[in-house]
């Protein structure tokens, strides 16, 4: 894998990630595939909205189907009908979210699965092998996740482990095959002097890019922007920089404004299925009774299927049926909204117009009343 | 509304229906789209799949969204964006099996709605009106469908409001647009001359075809298919001949060699939700651990996306985790599967070879032992 810096513009960069399946174009938002699929939506799907890149999550792999019955049918690509770029995370994070059991050491951390109750241990080295397996283009080591907030003293002994399991998987990431890379995962809570350690000892370790993990964990939005920007300084200009499971439109603005590259979120299909759509003047929400009648489309010019087809009338009826159809055109929608959003910034940065982008953006996307939360998980992604 | 004869083999018959939106080759099944959409299915997938009609249910668009909203915004097509043929039925058979609380009169039929609990009342005249409004391209008169098995007297009774429904909906009929087509209901229950005074009587009525409603409700499948046989004699060469609500793949094949044009069932895309494909070979239920690790797709050389792009154990997959995706990619299927098999009827009709074709179809279809059943309704559809 490569990455080149095409273009600044203040801490804004626009670059070009080349991967064995494909290019990625920089800053980019990657749709999130839980278990090999991006909920509702079709590899066709992915593409039509513009998506280089998807995420799929080790942990829910490695529980059902198993990364062993994947790697048999061909790899993860073959798998799921995706030839292009897929980036996978190393399931730390989904052992801390989603198993009420589990138990963390030196060697590794032991979990009970929530779809069979078995006991599964994933140590650093397994969790690369997974990801050998599956044939990610892009691999994390294994990190261990903290709940916000958490003492310095937590935080510190936490991200020593991290560090500590970040050699091994190195280690182990270097007995694999050549063609996928390794990116370092920088934690340290909320404590910017612990984040700013972490972010020189990954550094200093050497990967092929760094991601920043254990954010949009519950701290204010100010915090996170600010560790997210001081971190960012740290890390090598000639490296890609992806800011883990965020996230909102305005995250997404103002991440790139403090020189992060790549994103990923559930919240364009998770939102969908609760009938929220992203527009440029900020959501809305499909089942109110003002839309019941309206000819319009979900959003003027936007070019994704849903848009293409049908009134926002049509999509009301669907979503008040509880008609399936709807989940994918909310979905595609949304997909599209984020990826031409990271379009229109890359455009903005590399034409040397980021600022007024991003105050005309802020400005146009407040204009909505509707409340932007990740909505409650009502299924695993 | 035009209907050519254009091949018989035996009672088997190849024809063309020439409707406002479009031509319908038959013999043709149509996909069910209950509430302006067949479940999973957007109307690209639907013509990708060769559909060149679907049916909608009067019943479902007049309690929700309503036939008016849908007139004001253009009409059925434009609202769920389908620019082929669409036909509706009259409501009677849903009222029938959906309302709890029902009362029938000489007027027409109060209902409960499911929904909200608000009562409507449906009159032959009202149902004609509401399927103008809607912009159906061939319309149903209200019929009342009986359940399984009736006495002589009550069919008797039944028939008889039936066919006096029908002359009073043919005369609100003279009303609507030109461009509409009216088709008859023969009903009649399980008795043969009952069924046969219903055909004479509805024939002599005259409609642009001929539907016969209140099949596979319970009466065992030899008395469907000759009473289906009996009925089709009666019916005029020159018009087509629509047998509602029919069926599974076998029971197509011995309808069309019985002398029927048309067919709907949510079969395809009912089965489909709960994982069941249907093949040349027969059903096969995609869940079984059988599949978990077969590269191959659920039908060899079928076209439709699901096939061309996915194994059967990515498939199994995602039925497994209950990814939404896998439900459209199943209904694909099935659907591509009905109209493959309609396809492969005209053909055998017009080259005079549908004998040998029947014979072959029942033969390798019969392999399987997987139950095709109408599996329950979890949802309205």
């Amino acid at each position: 894998m490569t990455f080149e810096l095409l273009a600044t513009d203040g801490a804004a960069r626009r670059g070009r990630l080349t991967t064995g399946h494909g290019v990625v174009d920089t800053p980019v938002f990657m749709p999130v595939g839980t278990r090999a699929a991006v909920k509702s939506l079709s590899p066709d799907d992915l593409r039509d909205a513009g998506s280089q890149i998807v995420l799929a999550n080790t942990y829910h792999l490695l529980l059902r189907p198993g990364h062993e019955l994947i790697q048999e049918l061909g790899g993860l690509h073959r798998f799921m009908a995706w030839d292009r770029a897929i980036l996978t995370d190393s399931g730390g994070f989904q052992v801390w979210s989603l198993s009420k059991l589990r138990k963390v050491s030196e060697e590794g951390v032991e979990f009970r699965s929530p779809i069979d109750g078995a006991m599964h241990f994933l140590s650093p080295e397994l969790s690369v092998a997974i990801q050998h397996a599956l044939g990610a283009d892009i691999v994390h080591p294994l990190d261990e996740c903290l709940a916000y907030p958490a003492t310095r003293e937590a935080t510190e002994r936490s991200l020593e482990l991290t560090l500590r399991w970040a050699q091994r998987s190195r280690a182990e990431h270097r007995r694999g095959p050549a063609a996928q890379a390794l990116f370092g995962i920088v934690q340290g809570g909320s404590h910017a002097d612990l984040r700013i350690r972490a972010a020189h000892e990954t550094v200093a370790l050497g990967f092929d890019g760094y991601a920043i993990g254990g954010m949009a964990v519950g701290e204010p939005k100010p915090a996170m922007y600010d560790l997210t920007e001081r971190v960012a300084e740290i890390l090598p200009a000639d490296r890609p920089r992806y800011l883990m499971g965020v996230g909102k439109p305005d995250d997404l603005v103002e991440a790139v404004a403090r020189g992060v590259d790549m994103f990923d979120c559930v919240l364009p299909t998770r939102n969908a299925r609760n009938g929220q759509c992203f527009t440029p003047d900020g959501p809305l929400v499909i089942k109110h009774a003002r839309y019941a009648r309206e000819a319009a489309p979900i959003e003027d010019g936007c070019p994704c299927y849903a848009c293409r087809r049908f009134s926002r009338a049509y999509l009301r009826h669907l979503f008040m049926a509880g008609e399936l159809l709807v989940y994918r055109l909310l979905s595609l929608h949304n997909v599209t909204f984020f990826l031409r959003l990271m379009a229109d910034m890359r455009e903005a940065v590399a034409s040397g117009a980021f600022g007024p982008f991003r105050t005309r953006f802020s400005a146009r996307y407040a204009v909505s009343s509707v409340d932007v939360s990740l909505d409650p998980i009502s299924e695993v992604d």
